[in-house]
């Protein structure tokens, strides 16, 4: 970190000619770092990245990138203490400077993981499977997500400087795309930081992630059908960012996650003395006080019975009078500061709009007690809780970004679906109970109006991750109020930043583009056997075409009596002849696909080291006695892994009859060595 | 049809009290219909929708509503000829009217079918696997896709009366959506006729289709977060749509098909003694006079080698020669007329713009010869060919909405691919080549700029379903300029119209709330095998837990023996021992599997009628000789079929050993019969 902050643009950093204004630490209000309107060229920037970033990164495939994350998610494990340091300042705790930190580094990791293990290693991602489209099938079609040849942007929120900036990074990553990060101004000094440990790694090609410390003014100027932005903040800014004529008519993509009015229902099932009521309380007291309540996801609407409002407000009152505000890094604080005096402002002015139709139960929002800090310099606030009046329409249309919630009561569950409801579109709500029925009629009715539903119970709270935390493998967004994006989810947030196409064409040539074996198209049986070839010598379409076998009636006997698979359509002429679907003793399928596997195997050891499995496994035709079958192995996918000395080959696997009619499809799943001797 | 045209909402037909503008008879100028603006209330629609027709459709499963549409394209395929007689009228020939009625109801059936096949016969569908997010198991997440009580508005554009309005309500119905539908005006006749036919077939539950023939000023008014916004006409409308309050700030979903300058290019491979030649010249032909290219995903960009230029123009203008032009219901006519004078003065003007940088090759603007019907009269235009100047800027930016395609050249492979791009994002583009190599690097270099991509050749050419034609298994829409929006798709159509959410829970209340059993929870084994249950008696959890078996090292030399499958790793101790995952003999995965089945089958006759399949099989832990194995079967998904005595119940099948270590996990797929006695 500089004292002016600096932007990293076009492979360099780029230093502001005036010296900006002061970012002020919001425990102190001394001047932590010097944030300067002046910045690099962003044209340029953007040109960069289109040219220099992503042709790079679009040179790798999914694995690699995949291991690049991996990589940059262990350097930066080294500099926590750096980042800590500076998160203290920003106002954030030890435990929410974890959520940030560390939650940014395992999201790298989770990407680095999901992308290895769900995606093949190449650069195209097909989806879903082969569509016929045409009876002879010589015209047939599948969708595909290719790279896009643009750049993802990035507008950051200030409540994580480090996470935000990660959550989007890694999917863009393993995408193809390169980044260019715009973070809040607030904390730009900690991003700075972890930007600065991330271009010395020189772990990501160059030209992956530029780094824009200014204002963002021009930002999207230049973007188009092939670039995308993700914005993270106030729904006012997505509005705002909604109107560019670049995401009007350029078709720039634009994704929004914006704060929203989060729910958390308590089950009506749930007593005082159940450990529900407890999780309950416990949740929304976490959840007001974890980064003051600065977080997209803090629950801002306690959704209660009627019955049971005064015990869960005496509940929750009588646990936020033990949370100590102060310092961020003193040890007895519990909760830190605001951001900085100006959201203090606007949280206080949030309050007084909420007091109009609630009334203040808890706190005093001009007033705080502070361990380690003085109360006047930092940004410190009170936790305040309010109880609204019925039927009170501001606590589900003002969102008081910090340490506020409002109690709301509800009659009946459907009143409390209504109820969540009226956020109009939330990134999560949560519901604490333990009946099965109530679960299942209020997260089926609130699930449309959220990104992540949350249930709590006995069960699984000691494990759970708690209403406030998007995890990467799961979607982070939601419709409505909450922006209508969605980030994140695994490979999810990777495609978001593909492009899906559906690709028509013969077998043959699909086969060509996609580099994954398509049911039609040409085999090579040469003379070699493919379980000879190691995995550097085998090729898409290598396929074995089995002798044949002869399916008596004394195999299908033998195999029941041997396996205890005695099922009457194997054993018992007169019951199998009135079985709709077969009319007649019919050969197990399990014995079908065991001999198949004896016709296709090549014994002596070679490179194939095992068969791990089996997927999309049909039995289509009944084998009778006196069938004759043979197998047809064909090669259709290899996924070479790019730390063991193996990898994944898929075979297509089809048994037929003496007719040639198709009696079992599926695919078989083995490891095969890289090298030429077996592991 | 009515002399004025009239609305369906809130359950009636609303007419006019004005008599309408004239909407004329596209070849003879006659009127067919009026339009008046004066329509019904649109919120009292918008809120009938939401309240009627919305909670009707989603008391269906997912199975019953795809049976209601194919009984409803079989109704609508009984009006066939009133429907074709008015689409004369439009200016479609025959032809035309089949891509519009005959696709329509092809669409209807192709929705139905996907969504029995593909869909749950439930009203939650899952997506992707199960998460695991904890060490212990007791948190996992699932996503899932509900339905939106909101509804789904469609804004269509004139070409396709029928089909524009079937390929949107297809999914939406699926979905759960009730439909709003907004024609077009010259074509509206159309679109109310079948509309009139629909609601009088009683067929689709009421409130699920409502019709407003009039402007659609105020359509956007009361939507919302729930709601979504099928739009398809110009680029310049769908920006006005984007601007809308409540798709800016409202969380209104818009989906936008925009016309696109669609490209098909010509490979560098292709000569004119090639079969691709002629494809290539066919297929520009029949794209430019299909609905006299009144259609989103014509071919407007013809892009050829420099040096095929002025062969390819020389044939294409030699078949354009042949065209004739004439009344729709002519049997000499090979292509109809415009919709209307004003979109010939459009399309005229747009001409007009493409001259400024290309020559006319072939074609009067302003002049044709017609058979049956007066030239002067009807909406009748010349094909219109031109060739572009060198670097030509209007051919990628001008949109004519007609029979107008302009040739471009390329030097390389690249050039081609840039090309295709400075479309800025296309609904479809096409490439015939017979060079694999040349279709990998184009097709990869293209579909990033496009929703779909055709490959033709002498292989599927016969099959082809052409250029133009979006098919509803696959998805139609395109980056930027052809919108951004994605429709159709099978069952991708399907979810586009459900809200994605994570729902984090324990198992069990994970089970609960999907209906689908949840790795982890609860398993029921009471007395009765569940083998012996029907389907009606069959519930989500129940268990059969197996006796023990040894696998014994006779078990496996014989399987070895038996089945042929004389793998080293199950018969050569030595060459076992050097396998780096092995370390010794290990039984074959099918023995384990098929000794499974001799432990979870029931033989007498019963319910279970047959094992069709298994799916995810993963084997998890080498077996060794003497290990004891065991299965546990669980029923996870019970799927009665709608037409059929029996359905699928999908089964967890975890094989343990002596150890408690799972050593094989999969799915078990059975029918069952729904009734008490076996089918």
């Amino acid at each position: 970190m500089s004292e002016v902050l600096e932007s990293y643009a076009l492979g360099s950093w780029f230093t502001p000619t005036d010296e900006g204004e002061p970012l002020a630490d919001a425990n102190t209000g001394e001047t932590v770092a010097r944030l300067s309107q002046n910045g690099p060229d962003v044209s340029a920037m953007v040109e960069y990245a289109r040219g220099v970033g992503g042709p790079a990164i679009r040179a790798l495939t999914f694995h690699q990138r995949a291991n690049l994350l991996k990589a940059l998610a262990q350097h930066l494990m080294g500099h926590k203490d750096e980042f800590y340091a500076l998160s203290y300042r920003t106002g954030a705790t030890k435990r929410d400077s974890a959520v940030d930190i560390d939650g940014g580094f395992g999201t790298l990791f989770s990407f680095s993981s999901k992308g290895r293990r769900e995606l093949p290693n190449s650069t195209v991602i097909l989806d879903g499977p082969l569509e016929r489209l045409s009876r002879e099938g010589t015209f047939v079609g599948q969708h595909v997500y290719t790279s896009r040849p643009g750049v993802a942007v990035q507008i950051n929120a200030f409540n994580f400087p480090v996470w935000g900036m990660l959550e989007k990074l890694a999917p863009a990553f393993i995408a193809g795309l390169p980044s260019i990060v715009k973070p809040a101004a607030q904390t730009a000094y900690l991003t700075e930081a972890v930007v600065r440990r991330i271009i010395e790694s020189e772990i990501l090609p160059e030209g992956s992630l530029q780094l824009l410390v200014a204002g963002h003014r021009g930002l999207l100027d230049d973007l188009g059908a092939q670039d995308i932005v993700g914005f993270t903040g106030s729904a006012a800014t997505g509005a705002i960012l909604r109107n560019h004529p670049n995401v009007v008519s350029g078709g720039a993509r634009l994704n929004v996650e914006a704060d929203s009015l989060n729910c958390s229902i308590l089950g009506p099932d749930v007593t005082v003395e159940d450990p529900e009521f407890d999780l309950y309380v416990k949740q929304v007291v976490t959840e007001m006080t974890v980064k003051a309540g600065q977080k997209c996801t803090a629950i801002r609407r306690v959704i209660v019975p009627e019955t049971m409002a005064d015990a869960v407000i005496e509940a929750i009152t009588g646990r936020l009078a033990k949370v100590v505000v102060g310092a961020a890094d003193h040890p007895e604080t519990r909760m830190g500061a605001l951001v900085s005096l100006a959201q203090r402002d606007e949280v206080r002015k949030a309050v007084k709009a909420l007091r109009t139709s609630g009334e203040l139960v808890y706190g005093d929002p001009e007033h705080v007690e502070v361990v380690g800090a003085d109360a006047e310099s930092g940004a410190f606030m009170s936790p305040i809780l309010l109880r609204a009046e019925p039927g009170a329409r501001e606590p589900h249309e003002v969102e008081a970004f910090g340490p506020v919630s409002t109690v709301i009561t509800y009659g009946s569950v459907s009143e409390a679906i209504e109820l969540a409801a009226r956020g109009r579109g939330s990134l999560v709500g949560s519901l604490v109970t333990n009946d099965a029925d109530v679960a299942r009629e209020v997260v089926l009715g609130v699930a449309p109006w959220h990104g992540r539903v949350l249930v709590l119970n006995r069960d699984d709270a000691k494990e759970s991750t708690g209403h406030g935390s998007p995890l990467p493998v799961l979607v982070h967004g939601g419709p409505g109020r909450a922006g209508g994006g969605e980030e994140m989810g695994g490979v999810r947030g990777v495609k978001h930043h593909m492009q899906r196409t559906a690709v028509q064409a013969s077998p043959d040539m699909l086969t060509a583009i996609t580099g994954h074996w398509t049911t039609g198209s040409r085999r090579n049986t040469d003379d070699v056997h493919p379980f000879r070839k190691n995995l550097a010598e085998l090729r898409i379409g290598d396929t074995i075409e089995s002798a044949e076998r002869v399916v008596t009636r004394a195999d299908i006997d033998h195999f029941a009596e041997f396996t205890g698979d005695t099922f009457y359509a194997h054993t018992d002429e007169e019951a199998a002849a009135a079985n709709p679907l077969f009319g007649g003793i019919v050969a197990h399928g399990y014995l079908v696909m065991s001999l198949a596997a004896g016709l296709f195997v090549d014994p002596a050891p070679g490179p194939v080291l095992a068969n791990f499995g089996v997927d999309h496994l049909r039995f289509l035709t009944p084998v009778k006695e006196d069938a004759v079958i043979k197998v047809t192995l064909t090669a259709k996918q290899i996924t070479p892994r790019t730390n063991a000395e193996y990898g994944e080959v898929r075979w297509d696997a089809v048994v037929t009859d003496q007719d040639g009619e198709a009696v079992a499809t599926y695919d078989v799943l083995t490891l095969v060595a890289k090298g030429d001797e077996r592991a």
